[in-house]
């Protein structure tokens, strides 16, 4: 009997929740000689396959790893993300999450009701996304710039009523432009949330990927209103699938009920594996040292060799961490959706502005994934793309000539 | 600042999943000399500790299970379920999960609207009162017996309009109540399914936990309306967190779309951990079989010290597998909300029929776990429990005397 006709109802957040445009895009590049800065991921050959295969075998032998374990998450873990990655918390309000993905949808869904507002970045994660689509949410863009969410037009917006069930923010090496939110403006961000009582989340799995971290939104914004997410996908590997949460005890008692119905637990083995390898006497300061300085001569390299390559029609700034460079081209070559095509027959892949716009409206920019790619393949990759912004130059002035 | 205030509103969805009560009331026996009854959790002695230890080494060295990997899972496990769990299916209509809960949580996402209304047994399994009263289900118990689901008065019930987003059951050794459904009821509920176009979710975990296995039920329910779901929880080990549906097309896009939203996809090392643990030749069945019997002996020396213990104050059939038994008490001494009191009192621990009723009303049954006690053990627990079923037909008896 066929299984393609819909024979029943599918409910209405089913109905909402759209498939995300890049894991799309990545499994069209997978299948291609292509180039492609459409990834956030680590680079495999980085991951610290001994390290966490050694402590997987540590811990393998307890029997409290292969057993169900407390929705919360494991205790030892919470105390060392307590002290090391909150610089001093309460590890009752921490929850481990399958990664940070869980635990920004688990947020979602304690705080957001059909049709309730939400303020998100302008271009914002895309991951996020999906829960606030899945949960009905009316969502408004605030604009990012080189400092981070434009804290004036947030006050503007919050000053004429807006009333949002939540801001969601990355406020360092922000996915997708790579903008590090200043200090001045995670101060005004703060005494916003303070003064219209407005949640803020903070995500921040970007932290330890380039130099000297800024100051935690959570010490800018009341306790009371501070949600902090964390990962270890980023740092130690996304496999492992360990991200937390912090939060307020009001706000975490809900994220354990929703949690628990979803699914029990997170697994202990692979939260025991992490604490495990985390506690090794400055092992994880020094790979997130050796990752960051990989990354950012990573950067660096495609930085100059988009700039070189293709001079005025794009302006790029070199990020100061992270995974992500923001480039945008000259509006002349028409919109990055149509580049994208034209970029993938040129043999690279990168990620349109319009999918971290809500509206999915298309724009001049583009997100470039430079952590997976080598130097020499990512002057490769921008050879190719200004191959493609050279067709699409021609394209459009052929397109918009008077002998057409 | 304080924490504990809610200065912000819960979505209704928090508002409405309840915590567990079965968690909650672990948490209490752990902290006490207690034997417990009150678990469904393998005997951590019985887990196969070094199989995993040796699976996660190998699969350890593997880069792509420390990296993302599809939300859909690994395709060499779901290849396996297809084959082996469900006797040949296609893998592409599998999808690996947190354990069986997210399977079920995802399945009442996709289907369940607030206000629509669900058919669940009675008594039902506890796990999935969560997910169905965040999402708003109306629930509608159907009586189990010893033959399982009860499909006449399900039959009326479909007759007289109830038009349910779906069924679900634990056909083979239920939780709580240990029937096993004949294929006479799986036949009917085949074709009510049939009839009335309901999707049925067949949640079946404790299928390899005694003797031959029934037929399944998506032999007997349309294509197109049959969601099975799976774990390897039970028969290898909770902690890894690997469970998995399958559906037809029509609602597996729904719930991927869904996963993705959560937690984008389930870690792949502990995934392709059981696929090598499993593929080994013979080493499933074998490691069934060796729970199967220390289980079967388990129950039996329960249910006999039940029975010499207590007479006809207690009536409990000897599970034909799985991990519980179902124990009614005489009327008389009052409900099993007050003898869980009394009992954890006199040492021993179980779940009364309460929990797993959606008006929580009290009962006079009680789900008692034997998997994790040794048989001198569960002797010890039934002792206890004599003892208190004793104090209270004293209690009720006193109160109820005309002297009073």
């Amino acid at each position: 009997m066929s299984s393609t006709a819909a024979p029943a109802r599918l409910s209405s957040a089913a109905a909402r929740v759209p498939s995300s445009t890049i894991r799309q895009l990545l499994s069209v590049t997978r299948s291609h000689d292509v180039l492609s800065l459409a990834g956030g991921i680590p680079d495999p050959a980085l991951l610290p396959t001994d390290e966490v295969r050694s402590a997987l075998a540590e811990v393998g032998r307890r029997t409290d790893a292969l057993q169900y374990g407390p929705t919360q998450g494991e205790p030892e873990l919470r105390a060392w993300i307590a002290e090391h990655e909150l610089g001093g918390a309460d590890p009752d309000r921490i929850v481990i999450t399958q990664g940070a993905q869980q635990a920004l949808s688990l947020v979602v869904d304690a705080l957001v009701d059909p049709g309730d507002d939400v303020v998100v970045e302008g271009p914002t994660y895309v991951g996020m996304l999906q829960p606030l689509r899945r949960a009905g949410a009316v969502l408004h863009q605030v604009p990012v710039d080189r400092d981070g969410l434009g804290t004036l037009e947030l006050a503007q917006r919050l000053r004429s009523g807006l009333r949002p069930a939540l801001v969601y923010i990355v406020p360092t090496h922000q996915n997708p432009t790579g903008a590090v939110m200043s200090e001045v403006r995670r101060t005004q961000l703060g005494r916003l949330a303070a003064a219209h009582r407005v949640v803020v989340v903070d995500d921040d799995p970007y932290r330890r990927l380039g130099g000297p971290a800024p100051s935690r939104l959570r010490d800018h914004v009341p306790d009371e209103l501070a949600v902090t997410v964390g990962s270890f996908s980023k740092i130690v590997a996304p496999g492992l699938r360990v991200g937390w949460l912090h939060g307020p005890d009001w706000l975490v008692d809900a994220v354990l009920r929703l949690k628990q119905s979803n699914d029990l637990h997170s697994g202990a083995l692979t939260q025991l594996a992490v604490a495990q390898l985390v506690a090794r006497d400055g092992w994880l300061d020094e790979h997130a040292d050796r990752l960051t300085s990989i990354y950012r001569a990573r950067a660096a390299a495609l930085v100059d060799a988009l700039r070189s390559d293709m001079g005025d029609r794009v302006r790029v700034d070199e990020p100061r961490g992270g995974m992500f460079a923001w480039a945008t081209f000259d509006a002349h070559i028409g919109d990055t959706d149509l580049l994208a095509r034209c970029a993938l027959e040129e043999g690279v892949a990168f990620v349109p502005s319009s999918a971290f716009d809500p509206s999915g409206r298309p724009g001049h920019s583009a997100r470039l994934g430079f952590a997976t790619l080598a130097p020499d393949d990512l002057r490769r990759a921008a050879r190719r793309l200004a191959r493609a912004v050279r067709r699409r130059t021609s394209t459009v002035v052929a397109a918009s000539s008077p002998t057409r």
